[in-house]
């Protein structure tokens, strides 16, 4: 099997190749060769497995055809500028993150000649836009607020519609917001789940910017990349015309997400979140959805890897730390 | 206040026009100009209002800057290509159903300086695919089921995300089955629910091919230049960031439809009407929607200019006939 990871440099890319690597499989079927693609240079894996790095535009119309000319079986498709960015600059957000999908199945379709891979988009939360109900459900309607919540959204369209004309074999998946978030503190209005756990298990201040009743959506990187494997395997024949579809994920406010630190890490790791409250950021948290019914995801097999928040800080420890943290 | 109105050459672009022209104003504001623009010559209308009439393809890129180049105050954008073809022609589908959005939006956006007009576009019901609820409401999540209905979701998005950016003041309106259609049958899969009523009360035979059981959901012309007419003048800040939204429209079935017609035109009509059922055509109608909810419309102000099918049938013959049949 051949597997092509579009986006392969950034932090779910580098999760999920390391997973490829590691299981040597996806599913049942053994890999043979890996495409990472990123518009900067992708790690080389140390693997047995033929690895093609490639460092390219997603964003220009020539970039997609050369990738998909080798017929991978399986792609990736994570190539994205994120939501702040897509919304301070306009232009390069809609060539991106939509002319570059429409680049990337047009050049699927262009193959023909029986050639149908299964295409595994990640889409976002960011599709939805208060007002919405305390639940989102699997029927809720797409109003995002932001221009890359926009262009997920017309990207799930473009998928449904390219694989119901038979053209690919598309999926589309929109993962909570990834907690623990590994690497350093970046400027994201949601940059602050993370920090609160990642930098006090670090021995360094992190500021909490909103207050402790702010609920948000969370999965871990575990199960973000759980959840593409399983996407990138299963039938999606059970998925009818619907291919887009909310990932299961927690519910938790910020004081629950400190209560499991305490638990898990203690009072002097806690001791480390600084409360300094930013009226812009609690603002931009306030439209931001809380939590999610993802019955039909669970009914079609996916899971997280996580029970509790304690799982989610645990699982960062382990996966991120080497088990241990700054007490 | 100067008018464009994109595929005016159209039924319902055909029909806003006479009305624009007979009203002289749009809301409480003169019209001092009128813009034609379609792909076959749109015609002359007869008015003392200068009438600017333009042949251009919207799929072209170069189409849509100078028709905006003028400010135009108020954008009826009405070109599209219909279903059946959309769904023949991919290609051209997307160019025109698409493409063509995107490049009159940006063309929009290029101006600036101030520059914000009034977008009415035309969606659809075909952005809600089957299965969905008997009553389909005002938050019912996006599945088409053809690539027009793709297309027409995704200009929904683009609308909404170019008005909240400030790019423009956009609003798209999804009209129902528009019905009495005038014309000559033609071969889309919808067109019975106009034969049935428009060839018998000329005299003509109809085929139904579908059962007297089969619901959906229709307006009126007159209903359809109302709804538009009223978009393009109301406050649209009562949106909020949500800006597009079904239209109200009436829920029968066959059988209602003509016992309406045996009432308006009598039973010597309704004779003219001949089963002949199509399983193909009875296939494809199975999966549209046959009733909404509109209670977001209906508070902003749409209404419809009938209360029953009867009303229907008789704005036919008001409109398209003279006021006569044959009996």
């Amino acid at each position: 099997m051949h597997i092509l990871i579009l986006g392969a440099a950034g932090m779910v890319g580098r999760k999920l190749t390391e997973k490829l690597v590691r299981d040597g499989r996806l599913g049942n079927t053994d890999i043979t060769k890996l495409t990472l693609q990123d518009v900067v240079a992708p790690a080389k894996p140390a693997t047995s497995i033929p690895v093609e790095l490639v460092t390219s535009d997603f964003a220009d119309a020539g970039t997609a055809g050369p990738l998909v000319a080798s017929r991978p079986d399986v792609i990736f498709h994570l190539a994205a500028i994120v939501s702040g960015e897509a919304e301070a600059e306009f232009d390069k957000g809609y060539r991106i993150n939509l002319d570059g999908t429409r680049f990337l199945i047009d050049a699927i379709r262009a193959i023909g000649r029986g050639y149908k891979p299964r295409l595994v988009f990640t889409s976002s939360i960011a599709v939805f836009g208060a007002p919405f109900p305390e639940k989102i459900g699997d029927e809720f309607f797409h109003t995002p607020l932001t221009s890359y919540g926009t262009q997920k959204s017309i990207c799930e369209m473009l998928i449904a519609d390219y694989t119901r004309k038979g053209f690919l074999d598309g999926i589309g998946i929109r993962l909570p917001t990834i907690c623990v978030r590994p690497g350093t503190p970046n400027k994201a209005a949601s940059g602050f789940f993370s920090n609160i756990i990642r930098e006090p298990l670090s021995g360094k201040e992190a500021i909490l910017p909103v207050g402790e009743d702010v609920r948000h959506w969370h999965a871990s990187p575990r199960s973000a990349v759980g959840f593409l494997a399983h996407a990138g395997t299963m039938d999606l024949a059970a998925m009818g015309a619907r291919r887009n579809l909310s990932m299961p994920g927690m519910s938790v406010t910020v004081g629950e997400q400190i209560a499991a630190l305490e638990r898990v890490a203690g009072k002097s790791v806690v001791a480390r979140i600084v409360r300094q409250t930013d009226p812009v950021i609690t603002g931009i948290v306030s439209g931001w959805p809380r939590d999610f019914v993802t019955d039909r995801a669970l009914g079609l097999g996916f899971t997280t890897a996580e029970k509790t928040f304690d799982d989610i800080i645990r699982i960062h420890i382990e996966d991120e730390l080497g088990g241990k943290f700054v007490n």
